[in-house]
């Protein structure tokens, strides 16, 4: 019997991808409204090209595209455009559109509903209050906190925590190697949303559904079982 | 004649002082509504304590604030509410209503608008960009670029950039001790705006107004003289 559903949040409760790439965007658009003067498309190539080379969490891209451009004079003005633009996409998040309401369903229905997700605990919090479901869940159990990443190990320490069996379980997520996987060498049971960057992967998931408020459908089909 | 008029930020251009008050009570609002059970009243007095302990520009206002209320399990829920409703609430500064229309009118005089102020050259660009009116000005100064505080020697430094004589300068500002007094001590000619917290203060500033649109007699006026 299910008691439990563990959700990952990024691609999975919101199009944190779409979301990056606009704020991105925005952010080019800023920096070229106070003057720097260079094409919106060599901005945004640049601009990734410093991501590929020093990670998402890094904290200084726009710093760093200034210097590449040569504007040391400018960087404070350039800077500050940037980062307020990035941040005002980056606060005004929504969740998938059926989520909020598939979420409260499930917990109408008796279901547990708990997050499970890497990163740092604070942005992640900062995630599910702005997109207005912090209150929904039981709990947060983040990499960061339980201090390993997404793995049998990760699971291992969140069943131990809930005080649950691995088959009272459903994980929900998108990566197939930080959601599914792993998940699924604990025994728990798995559902893949087929969203963002990481739809294209092939995965082993037990179920996967490509809209989220298919997940209703997905855990009487478990029930059955 | 009067060719550069210098600005003050804070409290000057846009209500700081109330901007401030409203995000951190936004931020401790926040904090209750994600379970923080405690009276608004209370947090809000360790918070302002915990401010003038450790100053303004601390970062862990709310990280010591959670210590001080033993929510240490809650803390990264609690910290995200605080700080994404802080951020809200200063993300949507808006300048004294008289301000964009009055410097513009300024501009169309011919006068060259610039900015003077202390602190974080990143975050007092933000304000200038979310205020809408960052690009009305030639330049931007601020102490952490220059390497010194408003002082006299702060003003020395502004004039030799501008290649201006102090009276062709005039500063605006609301602080006796950092914008009167150093641009008096430099022989440039001062307008206090009487705002915010220090409006109580008195100053020997030579024209004083409590309208920034008052500016633009005020102008008038010394150029007569």
């Amino acid at each position: 019997m299910v008691r439990y559903l563990l959700f990952d949040i990024d691609d999975t409760l919101f199009p944190s991808s779409e979301f990056a790439h606009l704020a991105r965007s925005n952010a080019i658009n800023a920096m070229i409204a106070m003057g720097l003067d260079e094409k919106k498309e060599t901005l945004m190539h640049e601009l990734y090209d410093i991501i590929q080379k020093k990670g998402s969490n890094y904290q200084y891209h726009f710093n760093d595209l200034c210097n590449r451009f040569g504007k040391r004079k400018e960087k404070a003005k350039l800077i500050a455009a940037a980062v307020s633009a990035y941040h005002n996409t980056k606060s005004s998040i929504q969740p998938f559109p059926e989520v909020p309401i598939t979420l409260l369903q499930l917990r109408d229905k008796g279901y547990k509903l708990y997050i499970a997700t890497n990163g740092d605990a604070v942005k992640q919090w900062d995630k599910l209050i702005r997109l207005g479901i912090a209150l929904y869940f039981e709990d947060v159990f983040v990499s960061q906190e339980l201090k390993v990443e997404k793995s049998p190990l990760f699971f291992e320490k969140v069943l131990q925590k809930i005080k649950a069996k691995p088959e009272e379980c459903v994980m929900v997520g998108d990566r197939p190697d930080a959601d599914i996987n792993p998940a699924k060498k604990s025994d728990i049971i798995t559902v893949r949303v087929r969203k963002g960057k990481h739809s294209k992967l092939k995965s082993n998931a037990d179920y996967e559904i490509t809209r989220f408020s298919k997940l209703l459908n997905t855990i009487r089909k478990i029930e059955k079982k």
